[in-house]
């Protein structure tokens, strides 16, 4: 394949020493000498060093060497040569060798750069500009330059190594990729939906795919049997840390399969996609039940790359004379603790009462938490005293512990809120206290979910609709017995993150319906959403099931990045925005007109609106603030005498200018009065520190928004 | 990699005999012969004939097999057995053997069939149902059946093959495949943007990518060298017959290369891709400069599957007396022609009189066309009488005209008029006489575009503004120098169909900024639209290019499908509307409001609004009818009594029932009166035998609707 006879500077050996080579990239640093001048020349493939002397260089092209910058795009013709003794960089894999170049061709200058690009020092030792963090959302706007770093280009190739690992591998299963639609219907994954209008059918959507679910699903009623996809996703959600409004998901679905085909399969599979990152992930993967997960971790993502587990110590305090827990367990509660081994030293009391007990435990949700410092020949705490001689025995003993151990218990009238508090500490503990052993892997199977969750007016789906549940003989009315069902999901977990979940499905429409039925959807809503896919399973549906798992949260795993952001090329920020492109953006009246969007029924009354007229629920509504009754008769005072002030000023003429703004405004008290903006604002001073910008605003939280 | 312990059906072979299998997969025929009881069970790998009989099934099993119906989902156990000579079924891979079935699981059955899927007979030279042709309407209605026929499974396994065998090779080539935004900011590729509300930054939108252009280009801004990247696309275009609103490309771009590497590339993946179909390419692909192609066969996707090709006699009329070719030369124009060689006995002196120069032709935008029937010693045609004798002799010499040929001629003044004319003739005497070699496919290159278009007010990039010219010492000021430009774009074409396009790109700011002044764009327009771009470029932009192929098309061209929806799994039809899922579709008020999408300014005024205030130019505007300046009195008062009679009509008291609608529909003329729904609507008769139909509606031509 011809490639203008281009060597990689990377690939550059002693072996090659005598060589004549072209070569091309980017000038990733420059050193001067006076007559000699060397750069370290950077392409895909990694750095080599070329040296510009007057002996091998005609002047011409020793005077266009002393033009080049940090960043211009160069291709050189020369030689290559082993280094001297002493004289080689350890810090490159080419540093046995260099280049010394005869020819010289600028391809392409290059403007000053917002930051260092470079990661490899040219002296042995010698600082690199390119380490000191970079704003993130600088990088984001010159994303192109930030991807230019060897880190990034390392990122976005094991990427692809690791998808294209598992498109071989499932390949190799018989696993066929067939693309689903991205323009569909909207499918109930729980989150708000991206809405695409249709030009075609005016005041109609298409959805974007929150997932293929039902896609996959009726491939599987197509008789297809293995289906899979790397696919794009999309969820329009307030982001979290580490969201984005896209994402690309590993979708599969297999039919006349079981449980054990998908974890087979699925472990094989991870094994492969961790070794392109060098780990090595032992199998079996454990399983444990939602249940005991909960019990032992407080999690449904337990992190067990340490220990810390929970016990339960609810049996110890049957009798207990301490009032507190004796009203808990009264109130059918429980109490659960763990042992944090030999930490008693970086455990003070006073971090256990003043910081845990009283403020990031409360912060967690628990009321409150119960300390013990193990010490030789008993325990030291506040609460102990109230214990009796056989509890002062045996929580200890429950937990094995030993002098140096810290004992954390925390008690509740609800288990779950014992679980989550304590899972929350046990975490917040591991963390501040270093007990993540780094380079640590641990998967595992999470099995046996409830099937339902309990919602104030009744029942909700803790994976979605089309799970399969353990048993078929409920009875869609009665809710206890809904809640005791489980389902036929699992999830992967690995390191307290969930990489991925499926289930088993349902393959028969009368299950299906008593499904819907149970999460209280009427027939009409069941038929208007869902008919087309109960009609399918009419049609010999096969046993099916599947899983889902999320190639930027794999990935940024294997590669170890802070954030999914750093695995994706082209990212979006917090706020959904992009800041290379600025996407989203205004389009013109024309184009929401064709598509019919100008006037969806902006005076039609949504519920609570009429609520809003009253300017007090209004100023509520606008300004996301609760008011008290007891507040409101003065708020309506103030309301109506600032409202009354405006309507004057309105119509009394200007005799002032108006006050400095950022943004332009309208001047509703006084039509007609420009508004000024302040200089700073406008020499872009103002923003110069904002910590995000966008056109000539500042960004705001969206609840200040 | 446990399945169920199961066996494909497909795979059984005398071999086998006598071994016992779990088999499971649909019923694809069945044959009753009382007590013996033989199906054809189908699943992904084949078919396989199964037989009950008393002597090795239990009576249950009988039972239960006797109850069995078409597409049920079954799991059987039973022995192989190698048929009896002369009952074997070659129609099917495994004829020779049967499976003798002791046990049977009806793993979900199966309600009567919109239409058949079977497509092999149990019975050697048996007549198929699915032979017949359904509705491509119904097919897409229930695509999950559709779907399951083995012919669209082999389209979906073949598909997943050719794409693997790109991501095999590409990936070998040392490309990288770099996902890019879905939501993203509109890019120039000439189409309508899909738009997507954000709910983050009201009024603004999201588009979704015509094509990752500007991404890819800066990934090669970022050093990544070779990406690639197989991508869905959208355009919101008027859909034409082979075109979807969302698309399949292989898009691709490397640094550092020139058109060569591009060629290089492309025909060896092009060549693997086709092997795939046991279709052999022969390499290199033939090059054709734009200028020869359009000279040759007036197209710039020359289909060579047939010669036919254009000569020009505009030379041998130079001093005709023949009044309209002297006035056409007399204007500048030229004289083209094809030999439709031996084929005067099919096309008579009244199909080329009557048919072809008074319909078809003019037709294809020409005034007329000329005819001559090569006879022995002579020409026969209606306009030789006016030839000289040297234009006699000449014009079949030219041609190489031998008796039974027939030589068509078109002249007309303007080149690319004469050309387009005469390419289509081209195409419909090949398609009417069958002159297209079945299984011939015939790829090239088509190079050396001009870089722009004329449009009526100035010019118009032909691919798009960020291709290479072929000089840049050109004036953006000087239309005529802009279009005696070229551009370093090519195009794959086989068999008359564009398969893919790309160039050499510009990586050079102040070029780009010239080819946008050129294109009238103004440094606002610029700057907002590419601003980021072209700050990337001052970064040191390498050298690059790139291509993209349309996936589906190629697809379809390599499994010889009549359109590209019978290789995607899920189309749309051609309104862009699912018959499966019924997207697009309405949504709740709710969303739109939280999209601040209720009202994006519905009284806002665009550019004819204010005529449409007019009832008569409204009216116009609603219907889609011009009116002629004499109809409008008349109309004008015929509107305005309609107007009037409505408003008396509204004030007084309803004395008759509103007509039967089939639509719900408001009665504006008397308000709170209900229309009623005609009972033939309601129960679904009146729509029983529409063309299709969506929701409780008809649908209707985008012209009547």
């Amino acid at each position: 394949m011809t490639h203008l006879n281009r060597t990689n500077c990377g690939a550059l050996r002693p072996a090659d020493a005598g060589r004549d080579v072209t070569l091309a990239g980017w000038v990733d640093a420059l050193r001067d000498h006076g007559e000699v001048l060397f750069i370290h020349l950077r392409d895909r493939s990694g750095i080599v060093q070329v040296v510009f002397t007057p002996e091998a260089a005609s002047r011409a092209v020793c005077d266009t060497a002393a033009t080049l910058r940090s960043e211009f795009c160069i291709r050189i013709g020369g030689k290559v040569v082993a280094r001297a003794d002493g004289t080689e960089n350890p810090g490159i894999a080419t540093g046995a060798v260099e280049v010394v170049a005869d020819t010289l061709t600028i391809l392409s200058g290059s403007a000053a750069l917002p930051f260092p690009i470079s990661e490899k020092s040219m002296v042995v030792g010698g600082a690199v500009k390119g380490d000191e963090p970079v704003n993130e959302e600088l990088r984001l706007q010159y994303r192109y330059l930030d991807l230019r770093r060897p880190t990034m280009q390392d990122h976005l190739i094991k990427r692809h190594r690791i998808v294209k690992t598992i498109r071989d591998f499932l390949d190799d299963q018989g696993f066929i990729e067939v693309e689903t639609p991205m323009l569909t219907k909207s499918t109930p994954e729980g989150a708000r939906d991206y809405l695409v209008p249709s030009r075609h059918f005016p005041q109609n959507f298409y959805a974007l795919p929150q997932s293929p679910q039902l896609f996959k699903q009726l491939l599987m009623v197509s008789g297809l049997e293995r289906y899979f996809q790397i696919v794009r996703c999309f969820r329009d959600e307030d982001l979290r840390p580490n969201r984005q409004p896209e994402f690309t998901q590993l979708d599969l679905e297999a039919s006349f399969i079981d449980e054990a085909f998908i974890y087979d399969l699925m472990e094989a599979l991870t094994v492969r996609m961790f070794q392109v990152g060098g780990i090595d992930l032992p199998r079996p993967f454990p399983r444990i039940t939602w249940l005991d997960a909960m019990n032992r971790t407080g999690s449904d993502r337990p992190d067990l790359r340490f220990d810390m587990t929970f016990r339960d110590v609810t049996d110890l305090f049957g009798e207990t004379r301490y009032g507190i827990f004796r009203r808990i367990l009264e109130r059918g509660g429980c109490i659960k603790g763990i042992n944090v081994k030999g930490q008693s030293e970086r455990l003070s009391k006073n971090v256990l009462q003043n910081e845990y007990a009283k403020e990031i435990v409360p912060g967690f949700g628990a009321k409150g938490m119960t300390w013990m410092r193990v010490i030789e020949g008993g325990l030291e705490s506040n609460i102990v005293q109230f214990f009796s001689e056989a509890e002062r025995q045996g929580v200890p003993a429950r937990f094995e512990a030993q002098p140096g151990d810290v004992l954390l218990l925390i008690a509740d009238p609800s288990w779950s809120l014992v679980c989550s508090a304590l899972g929350q500490l046990r975490l917040h503990l591991a963390h501040r206290l270093g007990l993540i052993p780094p380079d640590s892997y641990k998967p595992m199977w999470v099995t046996d979910f409830p099937l339902f969750d309990e919602t104030d007016d009744g029942v909700t789906s803790c994976h979605h609709p089309f799970t399969m549940p353990d048993r078929t003989d409920f009875d869609p009315q009665d809710q206890t017995d809904l809640l005791a069902l489980r389902s036929r999901a699992y999830d992967l977990v690995m390191n307290g993150e969930e990489l991925g979940g499926g289930s088993i499905r349902i393959n028969d429409m009368d299950l299906q319906q008593r499904i819907f039925q149970a999460l209280g959807l009427n027939d009409a809503e069941v038929s208007e959403k869902f008919g087309f896919f109960l009609k399918a399973l009419t049609f010999g549906a096969p046993p099916h099931g599947g899983i889902a798992l999320g190639i930027d949260r794999v990935v940024s795993m294997i590669l170890d990045t802070p954030s999914i952001r750093e695995v994706i090329a082209f990212p979006k920020n917090r706020s959904a925005y992009c800041p290379l492109t600025q996407a989203p953006s205004p389009v013109a009246a024309a184009q929401l007109q064709e598509l019919g969007l100008l006037d969806l029924g902006g005076a039609c009354d949504l519920p609570g609106a009429e609520a809003r007229q009253d300017p007090l629920e209004n100023l509520s509504w606008v300004s996301r603030i609760g008011f008290a009754e007891a507040e409101r008769p003065a708020l309506t005072t103030a309301v109506a005498e600032a409202r009354a002030c405006a309507q004057r000023l309105g119509k009394e003429p200007a005799t002032e200018a108006p006050l400095f703004t950022v943004a332009p405004v309208t001047n509703h008290t006084r039509p007609g009065a420009v508004a000024r903006t302040h200089p700073l604002a406008e020499n872009g001073a103002l923003l110069q520190n904002a910590p995000a910008v966008k056109g000539g605003y500042f960004k705001v939280a969206a609840v200040l928004d």
